[in-house]
C-alpha cells in the first residue's frame, strides 16, 4: 500500500505533470522540506484526494478561490486553471468560473484574473 | 419577453425563495434602489443566469468565494449554502467545498465558515 | 499654541462630536494609552488635519476605504458616513461613494455598506 | 442616441485616452468579449457616467480602493492616478489621497502606492 | 506511544483549557469529524507542536497574523491572547504586539484588536 | 538630546544597514517627503523603537503580518526577513515563523513567502 506522501506525489504528477512535481520539490526542498511533505501528504492527499467531489470540480474551487485572493495567488491560479483543464474542463468553463466571480472578488481581480487564463490558453495552443 | 430586471427577480426568487427576495428588494430600496436593479439585471440575470455552466456549481463557486473573503460576507456564505442545497447540492458537496479552501483561504475562515454551514443545515433539519 | 494632542482632539471634536472624542479616550485608555494619543497626533492631527484637501474628500476617502476593507472597519465605516455628513456631504455623495466600488470592493462589500449607510441615515433622520 | 456601449467607450477615452481603451477591448476580446462589454456598460456607464458626482472625485476615490486592495490592484492604481489627473487633479491631491490611507489601508500599501504614483508623475513629466 | 491526534488533544488542553478543547471537539464534529481531526493533528501537532521555536513566541506570532487578517479573526484573536497569556506573555508584550502591527495590519484592524484584549484581560482580571 | 527623526535614522540603519536607510529617504523623498519622515519618527522611533519587547521578536512578528499580507507585503517581507537575521534570528526561526503562519495566512502566501526566504538566505549566503 502507498503511503500518505506517494498518494499525493502520484495526484501532483495526474494533475500538473511530472515536470511541476520535480520543480516544486527541488525549489522548496532546501529551505523547508517539511512543507513539500506537508502540501503532499496534507494539502494534496488529505484533502484534494478525498471522495464526495471530482477533481474538474474541486479545480474550479480552487480558480474561484485564487482569483477571490487576487495578485498573491497568480502563479497558483495558473497552476490551477492548467490543472482544470488537465482534469476536463473546457475553455468556457474556465472563463464562466473566473466571470462569476465579479460581483464577489471585484473586477480589478477578475480583470487581472483573465490575463492569466488568456497565458494558460496560449500556452495549451486552446 | 421579460426584461432583464424581471429575470433577474425570477432567478432570485428561484434559488433564494421569494421571502428572501421581498426582503432584499425591500431592505435596500430606500437607500439606493439603483443597487437593487444592477444586483437583478447584473449579477442576477448578467452573469448567474448565463449559459455554459449549471446553477449549482455556480452557487459551490460562490460559496469558496465567501470563504476566501471570510467574515465580511458571512450573511452571503449563508445565502448561498442554502440556494446550493436548493439547486440540489448535497450536505456532503457542501461540505467538501469548504473543506478545500484549507490551504487556500486559511483555516480561520474555514472554521468559521462550517459554523455557518451548521446553522444552514440545522435550518433545513438536514 | 496647541499641542499636536490637543489639535487631535480638537479635530476629533469637529468631526465626530465630543460625545465619541470621550467614549474613544475613555474605551481604549486602560489598554494602550499610547495608542490613544498617536491616534490623535498621528492619525488625526497629522494625516487628517493636513492642508490640500479638503475635510469632507478626507471623509469620503475614508469611507471608499473602509468599504474596501469590509466587515472588519464596519464601525469605522459607521463612524466616517457619519463625519463627513457633519462636514456637508449630502446623502447622495455618500450612496455615489460607496456604489462607486462595486467594481473594486465587490458587491458583497457594497451591500453591506449601504445597510450601515442605512443605519446612519436613520439616527440622523435623513 | 448612443448605446449604453458607445457612452462607455466615450468615458473610457476621456478618462484613460483612446490607446488605453483600443488596447483594453483587444486584450481580452479574445478570452471573453462579454466581460470588455460589461465593463464598459456597467463599470463606465452604469457606474462613473452617474450624476451626483464629479469624475475627478470618483477617480480619487477609485485611487482610495487600489490602495487599500493593495498589490493586485497595481496596474489599476496606476490608471486611476492618471485619469484623475487628466480629469484635474493636481499632484498634490493624488499625494493627500494616498497618505490619507495610511491607518486604514497600512503602511506597506501607501508606500508601494507611492512608487506607483512616481512612476505616473515621472511618465506625464510633473 | 501517542498518537499524532493525542498529541493534538493534548496541546489543545495546554494551550487553552479542557473546556474549549470539549466545546471545539463537539461543535464541529457533526459538521465536518475530519476537520477536527487534521486541526488536531495538522496545526496542532503537525506545525505548532514543532521544536526549534517555543510555544508563547508561537502564539504571539498568530495573533499578529490574527489582528492582519482583522474581523474574521475576532474569535481566534480571542482564543490565542488567552493562549499567549497561560503560556506566560505579560500584558506588556501582548499590548506590543498588536501595536506592533499599526503600520501593516492598519489601524482599524488594531483597533478593534485592542477591544479583543481588553476583553481577555477582563476575563482573567488582569 | 536626539531628535524622534534622528532616532528612526539610527534605527533603520541598524536594521537594515546605511544601503537601505538611503535608499528609501532617497526614492521616496521627491514624491512625498512627508512620509519619509512618518516612517521615521512613527513607525520606527514611535512603534519599534519601544521598549517591552526586543527588536528580533518584533521582526519575526512582522515577518508573520507580512505573510499575512501576502504578495503586496513582497518587498518588506524581504526587508523584515533579512532584519530579523541582522538580529540574532537563526534561519530555523525564520522558518518557523513562515511554517507557523499556514493555517491563518493560508498556503498560497506560506509557499510564496519561502521563495522571499530562500532569495534571502541565497544573498547572505545561508
Amino acid at each position: 500500500m502507498k503511503t500518505s506522501y506517494e498518494n499525493g506525489r502520484d495526484l501532483l504528477e495526474r494533475l500538473h505533470g511530472g515536470h511541476l512535481g520535480e520543480r516544486m520539490v527541488n525549489e522548496l526542498n532546501d529551505v523547508c522540506p517539511d512543507f513539500v511533505d506537508m502540501t503532499l501528504e496534507w494539502a494534496l492527499d488529505g484533502i484534494m484526494n478525498r471522495p464526495g467531489m471530482d477533481l474538474k470540480t474541486r479545480e474550479l474551487l480552487l480558480i474561484a478561490s485564487c482569483v477571490t485572493l487576487g495578485g498573491t495567488a497568480a502563479p497558483q491560479l495558473h497552476a490551477h486553471i492548467d490543472a482544470a483543464l488537465t482534469m476536463g474542463a473546457g475553455k468556457e468553463e474556465i472563463v464562466e468560473t473566473i466571470l462569476q466571480m465579479l460581483f464577489y472578488a471585484g473586477g480589478v481581480n477578475v480583470s487581472n484574473a483573465f490575463r492569466v487564463a488568456k497565458e494558460v490558453f496560449k500556452q495549451r495552443n486552446i
